[in-house]
C-alpha cells in the first residue's frame, strides 16, 4: 500500500465518519425529553420504536466519548456522551449492578436477558467518559459492574442449558478482552494484564480449533467438539473480530509470537467467510460443510464487513503481507458499492444473499452508531499512523 | 372446482403424502437404538444431529397416530407411533408434566425453554395415541398435562417480559384451539366445548383487529395495539392456521356466524402475505406498513405455504367462492414449483425471498414430519368428502 493510497483512505474514511455516518446519529439520536439515544430507525431516520435498547445505551455512550478522547475534543462530543451515561446510571444498571436488554422511553424495564451484554458495554461506557471527565462515580460504576460480571460469571447465571451437558460460548470469552483492553485506556493505575491473558488463553485454548481451521461459537467445558450444528457452527465475522482484538493485544505488547498464533484465524476465516458466488462475508457456516442451521446463513450483515476491514488493515500494518492489502481492497470496495444509502445516509445493515437489500432499517436493538463508526474511526486512526509508518515489525 | 379436479387432486395428494412424504420419513426417522425419533437431517436423509427435540416427538407421535386413526388402519403406523409416545413418555415429559425442548440421543436432558409447546404437542400426541390403542395411561398423561399448561398459564411460568409491561402472545391461545379439538376427537366424553370458545373469543377478543385488517401477534394484556416492531408484527402463514382452526370449529358446529367472522381474517392475510414481485407467502410483515423486524422477513418458509393451502380449499368447501378457488390454485402451484426436491423427497423448507433454495434441511428442530404431512393428509381427507359434496352449506 503506496502513501499516497493511505493518505487517500483517510480522507475518505475523515468524510464517510464525520459527513455521512456519524451525522446521520448526532442530529437525531439524542431523546431530549427523556434522555438516552433513540435508534430504532428506519431508511430516512424516522423513529419505528421509542423503546431503548440497553446494549445500545452502553455502545454509544462509549463511542461519543471515545471520539471526545481520542479524535475531537470538543464539547458536543461529550454532551452526547453525557445523554447515554445519564440514561445508563438512571435506568439501564440497576442497584446491583444488573442491566435491562429493553426498557420504554422513559426507563420502565420491559425485558432482561440471561446474557451479559448490557452489562459489559455499560462497563466500557462508564469508562470512557470517566477518561473524558475524570467524574469518580463513572469509575466506580465501570468497576462495579465489572466485578458482578465476574461474580456472575464464575456462579454462572440463570443457565440456559442444564447441568448435564454444559457448553462454552464465545461471545462473552471475546467481549471481556475488549472490556478488558478499554478499561486498561481509561484506566491505567489498574490491573488488567493478566484478566485479559485470562481471556485470551481461553480463546485458544478452548474455541480456536487448528485441526478444522476454525474458531468455533459453542465448545463443551474443556473445548470440546460438540458434532450438533451448534456445536459446528462458526460466525466469520465474529471470529474476524476476536482476531483483531488479539492482534491488538499483540501490537500493544509487541509480542511477535502472539500475533503470528492470531494470524491464521484471520486467514481461515477471510477464507471460508467470502463468498465466492456472490461477494460478501457469509453470516454463518459449518465448520464440516454441512448445511448451517441458521436460516440466514447466507445474508450479508453490515458488521461482519466493518470488523473484516478494519481487520485486514490492522493485519497489513502489522505484517507488510500483500494478501492482507488485497483482502483489505476487497472487503471495502464489495461494502461501499453494497451497504451504503446514498440518498438518506449511513448503512443498511441486512442484504440478502444476492446483495440486494433485505432490511432497509438503519436502527434496532443491534444496529446502531457502533459497529460502523467504530470501524471508521479505528480505521481512521490507524491510517494516521500509516502515514508515518504504514508497516511497523514487532 | 369441477369433480374431475378434485378427483385429479386428491390422487395427486395420495402419491405426494404416501409416496413422497412420507417415506422420506418413515424410512429412517425411528431411532431403533435410543426410541423416539431422528429428525435432523440433511437434503438426502443423512443425520446432521443426533440431538432430540420435545417439539419433533409430540408431533410425529400425533401424526403417526392420526394416520393409523384416521386414514390407514395398518400396525405400520400404530408401532411408528409407538416409537415416539415411548420416548416422550420416558424421556420428554417429567414426573412433574413439563417437557424438555432438546435432549440428547439417550434422552438426556440438555434443554428447557419457557413456552409450553412441548407441552401442547405431547398432549395431541398422547391423547391420538390413546384413542389408537385404548390404553388409559396415554389418556391419563394427556390429561395431566393438559392440567399442567392450563395452571402455568394461570400461574405464568417464567416470565420472559418485566410485569410492569405485560403482552400477550397469539401462539399460545392458537395451538390450544388445535389442542382441545384433538381432545375432543380423541376424548369424546370429555368436555371441552367451552374451553374452545375460551381460546376463539380470545383470538377474536385480542388478537384480531379489523380497523388495520390483521391477526396481531402481541398485543396487550386487554388486545391493546402496541406501537413498537414487534407489536406491529403479522405473520401471515400464522393467522392463516389460526384462521382454518377456526373455520374446522365452524364447520363441526355448523356454525355460519363463526365462519363469516373468521373468512375476513383468511382475506385479509392471503392479500396482504402474498408477494407481488416474487411470489410465495412473505414470513413477516409490518401492519402499518414499515419495514418489518424481521431480517428472514421476506424468506418464503414452507409452513406458511401448507398451511394457505388447507385454509384455502377448506374455505372453498365452506363458501363456494371462487376467490378460494384462485387462491387455492395459486399458492398450490407455486408451493409446487418452489418447495419439493425431486431428487431426494420431501421438500425443501427455507426458500430466498426470490424462491431459490436458502437452506437444503429437510428436518431440524422445527421443520420434521409435521406441517407439510398433516396438510397433505387433511387435504387428501377432505377431498375424500368434496368428492361427496364439493360445496356445503353451514
Amino acid at each position: 500500500m503506496k502513501k499516497e493510497k493511505i493518505k487517500e483512505l483517510k480522507h475518505f474514511y475523515y468524510n464517510e465518519l464525520f459527513e455521512n455516518t456519524l451525522p446521520f446519529w448526532t442530529s437525531r439520536c439524542v431523546d431530549n425529553l427523556k434522555g438516552g439515544y433513540l435508534t430504532y430507525l428506519d431508511r430516512s431516520g424516522n423513529l419505528m420504536s421509542t423503546d431503548k435498547n440497553g446494549w445500545v445505551q452502553g455502545r454509544m455512550t462509549w463511542l461519543f466519548a471515545r471520539i471526545y478522547n481520542e479524535y475531537k475534543r470538543e464539547p458536543e462530543w461529550l454532551e452526547l456522551a453525557e445523554s447515554g451515561y445519564r440514561f445508563l446510571k438512571d435506568h439501564i444498571i440497576d442497584q446491583d449492578g444488573r442491566g435491562w436488554f429493553q426498557v420504554t422511553r422513559e426507563g420502565t424495564p420491559v425485558r432482561r436477558r440471561r446474557y451479559l451484554f448490557v452489562e459489559t458495554f455499560a462497563v466500557i461506557a462508564f469508562a470512557e467518559y470517566y477518561r473524558a471527565t475524570g467524574d469518580k462515580e463513572a469509575l466506580d460504576m465501570a468497576l462495579k459492574v465489572l466485578e458482578l460480571i465476574y461474580r456472575l460469571m464464575a456462579d454462572g447465571t440463570v443457565p440456559k442449558f442444564e447441568p448435564l451437558v454444559q457448553t462454552r460460548g464465545h461471545s462473552m470469552t471475546m467481549i471481556m478482552i475488549s472490556v478488558l483492553q478499554n478499561l486498561r485506556t481509561c484506566h491505567p493505575e489498574g490491573d488488567y494484564q493478566s484478566l485479559i491473558d485470562t481471556q485470551i488463553n481461553e480463546i485458544f485454548r478452548f474455541f480456536i480449533h487448528p485441526e478444522k481451521k476454525v474458531l468455533l461459537e459453542t465448545v463443551g467445558l474443556n473445548g470440546e467438539f460438540i458434532n450438533t450444528p451448534s456445536g459446528r457452527t462458526v460466525n466469520p465475522g465474529h471470529a474476524i473480530e476476536t482476531a483483531w482484538f488479539i492482534m491488538t493485544e499483540a501490537m500493544e505488547r509487541k509480542n511477535k509470537e502472539l500475533l503470528d498464533r492470531i494470524l491464521p484465524v484471520l486467514d481461515w476465516h477471510l477464507e471460508a467467510g467470502w463468498d465466492k458466488e456472490h461477494g460478501g462475508l457469509l453470516s454463518f457456516i459449518d465448520c464440516d460443510g454441512h448445511q448451517p442451521e441458521q436460516v440466514e446463513w447466507d445474508m450479508k450483515f453490515w458488521w461482519p464487513h466493518t470488523e473484516a476491514i478494519y481487520a485486514c488493515l490492522l493485519a497489513w500494518h502489522l505484517t507488510g503481507e500483500d494478501r492482507y492489502a488485497r483482502w483489505f481492497e476487497k472487503i471495502h470496495q464489495w461494502s461501499f458499492a453494497h451497504f451504503p444509502d446514498r440518498e438518506n445516509g449511513e448503512w443498511y445493515g441486512y442484504l440478502h444473499y444476492d446483495g440486494t437489500v433485505a432490511s432497509t432499517v438503519k436502527g434496532n436493538f443491534w444496529k446502531s452508531a457502533f459497529h460502523l463508526p467504530r470501524q471508521q474511526l479505528f480505521t481512521l486512526q490507524l491510517l494516521g499512523k500509516m502515514e508515518q509508518e504504514p508497516v511497523i515489525s514487532l
